[in-house]
């Protein structure tokens, strides 16, 4: 074959509902020279960034650190280290990744429980409590901001209700980590999962998570070190998780200070990682949700300026995306189509149900910018007139602005 | 928290079994700016990445493609997708990674029989056919190149004998891959994974993988798409892969033709790996090996010339490390502290019966070169003579070059 030159992207403003463009110094943290696995540069990075990502999940947890994988690897290792084979779990689905939390937990054959809601609405915690008193499952795994439907299920009532019932509580926030109120220890989380990808800014392929020691104690109650390391002592539980990559004892004792190996850890991607914790750190954990929530409004109060429709319950919808229902007679993928080739601007299309009904436009982490919105809506504006559709002239882009200028 | 800086790392030069130092454009790859994971570029550049690894892994093999994790990510993935829960698999033991190979078929619950032979040796042919035919696996895993021991198992007859008693044929590649030969086609192979951080010159994260068609059957006859992109007429095999992750007929339909959402690509990894392999393939394949040929043989006549005695059955080393005796009454650790800490190069450690016994010396990927071999001889030899050890003065860098002038 003719081999292909390096790598040169096409600029693009990503404003799909992820991944989305990431931080330039978070790029840049990608290109820094590679340590040793052992080396205390890469120990120390490797503490550091625990600790930084403990501001970002607001908590105190020791077992707070990555795994390896993209955000669904992060999911995986959750659920296969929790869940015992024949464990009950509750997952209340409101969206697509509901589905696959279900789905990663039957293949960790748990005995699945799930509630739906219709996409486009949260549950109510009554209906949830009332699941998990009929259940009485080991775990509730829910997701706290699932794109496909744009919504955000409230957990801060959550906790508190699994604790009365001696439930676990997990909850997926890949989409909404970074971007939307999310504490860990004051909701009474035992274990998170998250991506970069999203409101974190960097690329996918690292997955935080954090764990309660409540949540620590059952994966050590499941503890084996592999074959091939294991020492006279090690623990040798005969109902040990059923993956060797997601076993989170054998993850928490890399991470930990007896640094036993497991993987090679993927040093770009927690330089990656690191960066992203930083940013939202210095910029403020507050001060970072506060501008998706600005930015979340403002393209908001643009699209819905521009005379369209927008889906599901605004007031539980996630500050990073929003589901704009598509004008009947318009091609949906062309309208994509045309931004990303005349503009270079993606945004989203949707899953099962919302397929060809709605677009989802993204305002997360690096891109939760002002101009990142104007210039957004001002290229929809154009497309829609291309298309036919009738629009108020420079009303998404002004109604934005006001939102803005409301601060 | 204060908030630390931006990432910057030492200066190091990684002459340990890995991960080694990145090729600096692979570093350079990595801070390219994302694009969207259905972007034209993007899906082009997934193409074109497992057009690259048909070159890198010689085969013509349709399924050749990368899982998003550590090499053990592609361990585990081909294991737990070719491996029923129940099916006999059969696992060469020659170091530690034949026990992580074990390791992982065990977690996914299949019947594990393991053969051994003494750390430093490699099996013939013969014995591994015997076992084959006392066992009956469904699937042979057989280490290629174990770093733990520095051996290489000869694999170039394993593959008719895989055939002729119908097995299916794994390989882990991870340590040898680019650095010594390796013919997927060739020796008949079903699978094989890698990891980009040894002789590929890349960074821990992402997992090379190439099936055969009969895997790739194997596959397929446990295809289950996951709830909530399921649709009419997609298969639900009731003995689906026991994992999310990790289901290859899952990440297959997301690099194949079809595009369907299994993860985000981790597109600044994919970036990493394309170049990786555009680097080996401009290189040439043969010519990559002959380097890592030619470096290995080097660093093996420098630390002879130096009088250190070299362990395990040197007909069988791979190319790419080598495991020197620690001299007797020398504190192993406090030389490799100096070479870190007043050379900026780091040298490996062992495992298991190795421990202490043994330094693990590579020469790989960017640094299978001629000054990062004479660089690293110099700063042993200056340590050895600090902690007392009689050295005869250059006689290691000289027998190095010695390797090279005869090129």
């Amino acid at each position: 074959m003719t081999v292909p030159g390096p790598i040169d992207p096409p600029a693009r403003l990503l404003m799909g509902p992820g991944p989305i463009s990431a931080y330039p110094s978070v790029l840049r943290a990608m290109s820094a020279p590679l340590v040793g696995q052992y080396d205390p540069f890469m120990t120390a990075m490797m503490n550091e960034t625990q600790q930084l990502y403990r501001g970002v999940w607001a908590t105190a947890n020791e077992a707070t650190l990555l795994v390896d994988g993209t955000s669904r690897s992060g999911i995986e290792a959750a659920l296969v280290s929790l869940l015992r084979p024949g464990d009950r779990v509750l997952v209340p689905v409101f969206g697509r990744f509901g589905h696959l939390l279900a789905e990663i937990a039957e293949r960790a054959m748990a005995e699945v429980h799930t509630i739906e809601t219709d996409w486009g609405q949260v549950f109510p915690v009554s209906v949830i409590e009332e699941a998990i008193v009929r259940v009485k499952p080991a775990v509730l795994a829910l997701v706290h901001g699932d794109t496909s439907t744009t919504m955000a299920q409230p957990l801060d009532e959550i906790g508190a209700l699994c604790a009365r019932h001696g439930v676990l509580f997990y909850s997926d926030a890949t989409a909404s980590l970074g971007g939307n109120a999310f504490e860990t220890d004051a909701w009474g989380l035992d274990a998170a999962t998250a991506g970069l990808q999203k409101c974190l800014g960097g690329p996918s392929g690292s997955s935080p998570i954090t764990l309660s020691e409540r949540a620590v104690e059952v994966i050590r109650s499941r503890g084996r070190v592999e074959a091939g390391i294991r020492e006279d002592g090690d623990p040798q539980a005969s109902d040990f998780i059923r993956s060797n990559y997601f076993d989170l004892g054998m993850i928490l004792d890399y991470w930990g200070p007896r640094r036993l190996n497991h993987h090679t850890e993927a040093t770009s991607m927690l330089y990656a990682a690191r960066e992203c914790a930083r940013l939202m750190l210095i910029e403020g954990r507050a001060q970072a949700i506060a501008r998706h929530r600005l930015a979340g409004a403002a393209m908001l109060a643009g699209v819905q300026a521009l005379g369209l429709g927008v889906f599901g319950d605004i007031a539980h919808k996630m500050n990073n995306v929003v589901a704009v229902e598509i004008p009947e007679r318009v091609n949906g993928d062309a309208v994509r189509a045309m931004l990303l080739d005349d503009f270079g601007i993606e945004i989203g299309t949707s899953f099962g149900p919302l397929h060809g009904r709605v677009w989802r436009i993204g305002t997360m982490g690096y891109n939760a910018r002002p101009d990142a919105v104007y210039t957004t809506l001002a290229a929809l504006e154009a497309a829609l007139r291309r298309f036919g559709v009738p629009v108020p002239s420079g009303g998404g882009v002004q109604a934005a602005s006001d939102v803005y200028r409301a601060g």
